[in-house]
Order: structure tokens, then sequence, then C-alpha cells
């Protein structure tokens, strides 16, 4: 009936999110919410976990991709289910010491850390710095040294493939912001450049071909390429890679025409391909990291509206104006992305209009989406975008100055807030 | 020398702004750093409201549009200036309240209000609710009735403009999720509504067509069209509208090739095609509002960044990736908006390179711009971007878990913090 098996009509007509009925959330905590279910975010993971055990002896560490979805709670979640995490910033990294997350399962992202942020890491244990470039190299070195450590690093490469998707999420690519280029030499260069630091035990190779990409061939072949880079320096420099770190970027369904491919076909596939390539490369089975975000979290997440006023103009459009906002969720604007909207307190009736969400920003782009099915909605009705668990909390502003909203898990029936709604207070909070 | 006089470069062939040396900025207060003239600011607000002496007996009024920077600071130097603001939510209607601000000189817009905003309006006496829509108009007149007061509005009209502009910030057009649509009768409609409701006094009319508009033509239009509407709800209402809401969009300077029109021009262009029309019409003048907004901040604002790494990608492009990102500037991945950046400490030396200035958010669109002309730049150089005081820092987010820049204001020579940094416990500080 959904995107998603999570979201459910019950008896009443209402829209259910993890079996909750989405008009009572919106009754007790007030709108614009984010609602996401826990049970579906940890299935989730279990699910890539299991393929692990599964197709690749056990052999791998999900790492959810913290810039997807970050709060104290979410980094308990993943904690207690004994996942990894990828965090981009010092604010990442201080969110997961904070929820006393185990940092050697961590993984430091970034194509600009800080020297504050590189020693922050250091200092509380982080599993791997994943570096970008030979200038972070030459200080992480010195930071190292200075500490009286040795800095366990990975390289994040470019592998030069083409990931079919949107440019602003295609990454893997050589021209990109991130990393080091295999094909002119720049990558193997940085190996040998970093198996002569005294301070830095290089561990693995990382790369990230882009983000929501539904075929399975870009990983393949991203896997494969990595492995010829591994022989190669097992070749020429000696060294054996034992870890490698294939990323994130698996395509979620955020519209009934979209197909992705289940996870466990891309765990069964790309584990596949990695033994045979080792195997025709004589090389020693690395122990693969993925970075999943949008995966985990974006299914799970919905965020309810109220509807305020209906605008029809006449022969164009009719307008249905919520009291959220590209200020919550800045995917339209940023990528024109598109989602499903249901009435929540209408959820059982067809959805035989076709209108434009749009928020309440004093800016005309400000569009939760246009052209969208919906059932039949007035000022009021509670409207429920569904698939915003990834990028709408983490990439919200206060534009306008509006507050953020709450974020609020549910699970067994019940609901309880993760992330609180900001204050007026908070708004003004630095102002001096 | 640069598109702004306020920026110049100091004898050390550093760049400064309003006179301050910004390496010096950079060094006391860190790197991503907002900075705003104080001067500029207050100069160019003068130049509004000396014009309306100048050009239309001084009836008329500067409200500045505080969705381009509000902070309490900034409502405290309008208010000192003797102008009015503009304001779109219950964050910006509270930051004025707790600025001090006299909030009868406060226009209070929005598509969507809540009925707890409305209310918060009238209880802080603001002087006028722009009421966007007729079920806005029947919650007002029923708020209003039960605080015992009568509420003055304005309404948002839609003159049918097309003002020449990037379609997302053209809201003058009848397809638009603001106002009240002239040519449909619906604005007609409104006004009778209006007159029959017992607590609300409608005082104006308002319209604003969009933003960073270069052409005067399309304010002179849309100044006509109200005014023929106006006479036209005096001929067969017998009611005369006295106060006429102009709205904002005075295209800015962000480049070179930029060539807008003096406000002066504008002022007094568009105060002659009214006083024309009214006498053609038989109306009296009305007192004219204006809301400029970026117009006002954005060439006294400068954004400086510290550089990380220098890429160079062979035959491609050459990134500079400074320690900012989408999340204090989001206004390239947004729009594609053009800034011009300048090494601050090599500020006297050539612009003969052209690079793309790349974020430190892992996002591969996350860019301050490409193919610009910059001066040779190296880890630790200090970027400005130039024109950054609007949309830069009322737009930014938390994206990553980055933290909010600081505002800093210079003024004769000296600075100080108008919004501190965001620490890294504001980051959890909602986190549950």
């Amino acid at each position: 009936m959904f995107i998603s098996d999570n979201y459910d009509v019950n008896a009443q007509g209402n829209l259910t999110i993890g079996g909750v009925d989405t008009t009572e959330l919106a009754a007790e905590y007030g709108t614009p919410l984010y609602v996401m279910d826990e049970d579906l975010i940890r299935n989730t993971l279990r699910r890539f976990h299991e393929s692990f055990k599964k197709y690749y002896d056990g052999k791998g560490e999900v790492h959810f991709a913290s810039k997807a979805f970050c709060c104290l709670e979410m980094c308990r979640l993943v904690a207690s289910e004994g996942d990894g995490l990828d965090a981009v910033s010092i604010g990442e990294l201080y969110t997961a010491v904070k929820a006393g997350f185990p940092m050697e399962k961590v993984g430091f992202h970034g194509n600009n850390k800080t020297d504050e942020e590189l020693r922050f890491a250091i200092e509380h244990g982080v599993g791997h710095i994943i570096v970008d470039n030979l200038s972070e190299l030459s200080r992480l070195e010195k930071i190292a040294k200075d500490m009286g450590v040795k800095a366990r690093i990975m390289f994040r490469l470019k592998p030069g493939i083409d990931a079919h998707t949107h440019k602003a999420v295609m990454t893997g690519q050589i021209d990109s912001k991130f990393g080091f280029a295999i094909e002119t030499g720049e990558a193997f260069d940085a190996v040998k450049e970093a198996l002569s630091c005294e301070n830095i035990e290089l561990s693995g190779l990382h790369c990230h071909i882009g983000s929501q990409i539904f075929d399975i061939e870009p990983f393949e072949e991203a896997a494969r390429v990595m492995l010829r880079f591994i022989a190669d320096v097992k070749n020429k420099l000696g060294f054996e890679v034992k870890e490698l770190n294939l990323g994130g970027g698996f395509g979620i369904k955020y519209l009934e025409e979209h197909d992705p491919v289940p996870f466990e076909v891309y765990m069964e596939r790309v584990s596949a391909v990695v033994s045979k390539e080792c195997e025709k490369l004589g090389i020693i089975k690395p122990f693969i990291f993925i970075e999943p975000g949008r995966s985990i979290v974006a299914s799970a997440g919905i965020t309810l509206y109220e509807a305020g006023s209906r605008k029809e103009i006449p022969n164009t459009r009719t307008y249905i104006i919520v009291d959220g906002s590209m200020a919550d969720n800045p995917r339209y604007i940023l990528y024109e992305s598109e989602y499903e909207a249901v009435v929540a307190n209408k959820a059982s009736q067809p959805r035989d209009e076709r209108v434009t969400i749009a928020g309440r920003c004093c800016e005309s782009g400000d569009l939760i989406g246009e052209n969208m099915p919906l059932q039949h909605a007035e000022a009021g009705d509670i409207i429920a975008v569904l698939a915003t668990g990834a990028y709408n909390y983490s990439m919200s502003s206060n534009y306008n100055r509006l507050q953020k909203p709450a974020v609020v898990f549910v699970k067994d029936g019940k609901s309880r807030v993760v992330v609180k709604r900001e204050s007026l207070d908070d708004i003004i909070s630095n102002d001096v």
C-alpha cells in the first residue's frame, strides 16, 4: 500500500508508523514533527550485518553514516546493535563521545579536517582516520608524533567509477574534491608516502562512489578496481592492505516507481566479486567495511505537518501550505528530490488529487514537492511526508528564524522524544 | 577595485572591510567567520530614508527584511536608525521583542502564520499583520475579537508582474504561494470581506515582486497596478486605502559585471510614478513602505575561511578546500549564486587563477563557487568571499554537525561579536 511496510492504516483510517497512529503523535508533540521507527532502523542494520555473516564469513563491519541522521540516541542505538559509525566532523565525533560510543568503531572522514579535529579523534581513540589528501597526512603524522601515538588510517581513493546518479552526489569520479585518484598514480604515491611515516599505520583503503545508487554493477566495479590496486601495492611495495572500506550509497525507495535492489543481494554479489577477485589476484580477502546512511534511516522516518491554507490557482495548480518548510526539509529546493505524501487523517481514502505542498518560508522556491498525488487536504489536516528519515533533520536550518522540529522515536506502540523541539530562546541563545 | 567600496587593501597587502584588516579578524576570532560592516548598513538605511524625504515628502518608512539577516544586534541597529522591520515568523518577532524593538514599526508576514503567532503579534503591538489568505483573515478576526482588539492589517496581493528574475525568487506572478491575485477578483473580494470584519482594520496593501531585480520597470509597473487597484476599491466600495507597501527585491552587485541601479534612482522614479498615478486616478498619495533586505546587508558582509588543501586535478580544475561549507553558505548549491572571492592575505596580488572553492561537507555539491578568479591560494591562506551579508548566516544549517560561525560587526576600526560561534555543546543541546 505504501512505499515501505512500516507505514500502514489503522481501523480509524489514520496513517500509522511502526504501529503508532501519526495523528496522535501530531496531537501529542505538535507539528512539524520528525518521527522515526526504531525497529525498522534496528532491523535494517541487522540485515546488513547478517549478510556479512552469510556471504562473507562475518568478516565485515557496518558503519552507519552519521551525516544522514545524527543525535545522541542514534549513536546509542547503533552502539547497542554492535555497529560502527562514520563521522565527518568534530561535531559528529563529539556526539558519539557524549553518547558513550565505542570510538574504536568510528571512522573519521572529511576532505578538510582541522588539526583540532585530528587531535580530538586521536585523543578519543577513533578506530580509523580516513585520510583525504597529502597535506592531511603530513599534519596527522606530526600530530601523532607530538602525541606519541601511531595513527591508524585508511586512504580515501577515487576509483574513477561513474555511478549513474545525480551529479551533486557522484563522488567516485576523478573530478571530485574527495580523495586520491588511482588512475593518475596519486593514490600509489600516497601509499608509499604513508609507509614511510613513523607515526602512521596504513590499515586500509576506502572508496565511496556516490549516493542513492540503484545498480549493483558500479559497486562491483569499484570493488574490482580497489582490489586490483591492493594487488598492485602488494606486488610493487610488498605491503598487503588488509581492510577495504566500500562506502555507502545504496538507493532507497522514495517513490512507488523506485525499485532498489534488496541490501542482501548487494551484499551477496559484492562479497562474491571480492572473494573471486582476491583469489585471482593472489591477495588475502580483506576485512570489509560498509557505510550505509540513507538506506538505514530514510524509510524509517516521516515528517508530520499541519496543513494551513489551501490555495487553488485556477488552471494552474493547487497549493497545500504546511507549517514546515525548506528549513526542515531542504531536499526539494536543493535537488528536486521527490517524496510521497499522505493526509494522515484520511489515509484510507484515495490520493486522487495532484497538489503542490508548499512550506511557510518567505521564499517562492520553498516547496516540499510538486505534482504530488494526495487525498483532498484542507486546513487542519495532518500531512505526512514519507521517507524523510535521512538528510532532513541533519540538513535542517533556522531560515526565517524557524525552530527546528523535535524528533520522536516510536517502538512497540510507544513514542519518546530523542531530540527536543527548539525553543524561542534557543533561537537567540548565541545573539549578543 | 572591488565590487563594493567598503572593501579595500591596506599597506600590508591585506584585504580590509570597513577599514579593519580581515587577516587580523581571522586570527582573533577564528574561521569560518561572518564579518559585517556596521557603517555600510547604517549608510544604506539612511540612503533609503533620505530618498523618501527627497522624493516623496518623507511619507514613507523603510522596513528591513529580517529574513536576510536577523539577530538581536541587527534589530537594535535598525531601531537606532529609526527604521522598521519586516518579520516572517514568531522567531523573528521574538528576536525583535527581546531587542526592545518598537513593535509598532514591525510588519508581520507569512503565508502560513499559526494562531500562536497571530496572538503573539497582537500581544506585542505589531504595527501591521500582512494577511496572506482568507483563512488567515477569519482566524485573525476571531483571535482579535477574543483579545478585545482591532487588528491592523495589510493584504498581500499578487500584482501579476514578471520580475525577469530567477524562478525561485519570483513572487509577484499569479502562480505563487503568496497572497491574493488582483486579476482574478480574489483581492477585491478579500478587501470586501475585511471591511465587513468588526475586529479588523484594513490599513494598507502590500506586494513584493521578487528578489535581486535589476530593472526599475517591474517596480514601476507593480506600483501602477497596486494604485489602480486602490482606485478601483475606492470607486466601488467607497473605501480609501492609505498605505501602500511595495516590498523589496532591489538587486545588488555580487559580481563585477552586475550593474544595479542606485537605490536613489529607484526611489526617485517609483515616487514619481506613484505621485503621477495618484493624481491621474484621483486618489490620495499613500504612505509608502519598502522592505529592502539583501540591499541593506549583502555588500556589508563577507565570510572569512582558512584554506585547507589545494587539489589540482590535471586538465580539469583546481579545488581550494576551505574550512566552511554549504552549511554556512548554501546559496551556490541552492541557486548557483555566484560570489567574488579574494585571498585576504594576498589581496594586492592579481587574481590570475581560476579555481573551484569547495567546502568541507561530505557532499560533492558542497561548493562555494566554480571558475572563480583568485590569487594563487595555498593551505593557511585566508579566503574572503564577498557580499555574503544576506541569506548566509540566516540560511545556515548544522549539516555534518558543523557549528554555525560567529558574526562580527566592524566599525571605526574596531570589531565586536554580535552572534557567538556555536559550541560543541550547542550542537547536542537538544539531544535527549
